[in-house]
């Protein structure tokens, strides 16, 4: 099957710590990498993970809190001392450009490619990026500054082509897409063959959201519904509810509520606070309200 | 003794590796932390070493390339989160502010402390600072931008005093200061005591040198005279010297070439390009030229 996998590059909060990088993730589909969330140090991250820069076509940031964005400088200087010519996409809500522009007007004259900034409506569901196998819609969420997440979704695939069957009908290779397309097959004596006898359906398209940082907003779940694999932050433990409201954040179990409530198949929870020195609290509340629930840590791939 | 120490914290070169981490170092002088250069990660590597954050006054800059200034953003917003009280003064070349004030308006609003920056002429040798036991110089280098390394200098100490001697001619605490500025002491029948005899002469003044990122040029040595340690940049190994002069870095013997004509007591090099896997060459070609020289690597702490 295609890939469609997300690496986390860093799962901590604001404060630094020595168990935790900042908010970065990596989305492959189809082996096209997607960044989300860029946190300083995030260009090491990459190297540590073994993900080639250059791969990497798009960074979605959330937000501009620096815990989410500082990072982002540092890659596209490193993008073009390693002599990148593609063009990356840099999205994220409104003052985006301002905050990035003038950072690569001092720090990288006569960049060797194109850095295309797009400001988006943090308060909108709405399909910002689509290509040939891959649809990105923004996730309105609620933070102490303008704040949006990101759901990727794979495109419908073709369908598996049965190998003994075109062997059968010594179907020649020419008509293999026109096949999954769709298209009936007609042999030499005119004996028509349904594509359905030479193929199975597709897999079922696969999609990956990620909602951080925000405070517990239920309303989401209409745009997650039966998502594969939900990344929703849980920046407190339960006890801490208060603290959360007050800073917009989300609990440990808030972020399970949502992905039981969008019936998502895997949650996997992370952006914990610095003043805590393990996780196993956020898992045994999460779990107790959705049990497929994973601990976001460094270095973790989740194949979807 | 007092305290005067240097730690580093990254010595690797603009590429990030999974060897090193970008230009930074501490200084600490009697428990005062001075920070030189500050890359990405820079606060990651702080936390690491254990170093408190708000006990920094300082950040010097020698240049405006990003693999020594990117962390500084990230740095003042910790503080901020830290709650830190105490103005912070950023020191570089022309440029600095234009670079780092829109940053902080952007993503530092409300600051609890205040950053002041301040622009150096990179092309000078003047005295910057200085405080009760310090004093900071910068040191011209020559780079493809402005750039100046720094001195810092330890003020002249006072003699340490003979507590036998003050028990002997009961001498009351209050007098031990005046003695020690070098004030005799009279005792109550009248007679006088020369201050040198109840003193030993004070430690000389230890200074440290920081010479980063900078071509091969020997007109420096006449501000680093006699030099406790010194760290000089060696970007190349020597059979990269055309490499060198053409990215304005300096190679492992220029680096050593200036510690043995300053009369260093000691030498460390870093600022090695990512393209070597051990340094093993740039200690043998060093220590060839000036035998006491070491090689930075991080979380290496040296006393002065």
């Amino acid at each position: 099957m295609e890939k469609f996998e997300v690496s986390i590059l860093g799962c901590g909060c604001a404060l630094p710590t020595i168990r935790h990088f900042g908010a970065s993730q990596v989305v492959n589909i189809h082996e096209k990498l997607l960044m989300v969330d860029c946190a300083e140090a995030t260009q090491l991250q990459l190297r540590r993970n073994h993900l080639k820069f250059n791969a990497l076509g798009h960074i979605f940031i959330t937000h501009l809190h620096g815990d989410h964005f500082f990072g982002v400088i540092g890659m596209i200087s490193t993008m073009a001392l390693l002599g990148r010519t593609n063009t990356l996409y840099v999205w994220g809500p409104e003052g985006i450009e301002q905050a990035l522009q003038p950072q690569i007007d001092i720090f990288c004259q006569g960049l060797t490619y194109k850095v295309e900034i797009h400001e988006l409506n943090a308060n909108r569901h709405e399909k910002i990026f689509e290509d040939r196998s891959l649809e990105v819609y923004t996730i309105p969420l609620r933070h102490r500054i303008p704040c949006c997440g990101y759901l990727f979704k794979e495109k419908p695939r073709l369908p598996h082509i049965l190998r003994d069957m075109i062997d059968a009908y010594q179907i020649p290779i020419s008509q293999i897409n026109n096949i999954k397309s769709g298209m009936d097959y007609t042999c030499p004596d005119g004996t028509v063959i349904p594509h359905t006898r030479l193929t199975t359906p597709a897999d079922p398209p696969r999609s990956f959201a990620y909602c951080s940082d925000t405070i517990y907003k239920p309303d989401i779940t209409q745009y997650l519904q039966d998502v594969d694999l939900l990344y929703h932050e849980a920046t407190f433990t339960d006890d801490e509810e208060k603290e959360a409201n007050r800073f917009y954040h989300s609990t440990a179990s808030q972020a399970a509520a949502i992905a039981r409530d969008c019936h998502a198949r895997q949650l996997c929870i992370g952006h914990f606070s610095s003043r805590y020195n393990d996780e196993s609290l956020f898992l045994q509340q999460a779990q107790a309200i959705f049990p497929n629930t994973v601990l976001a840590q460094e270095n973790l791939t989740i194949q979807l």
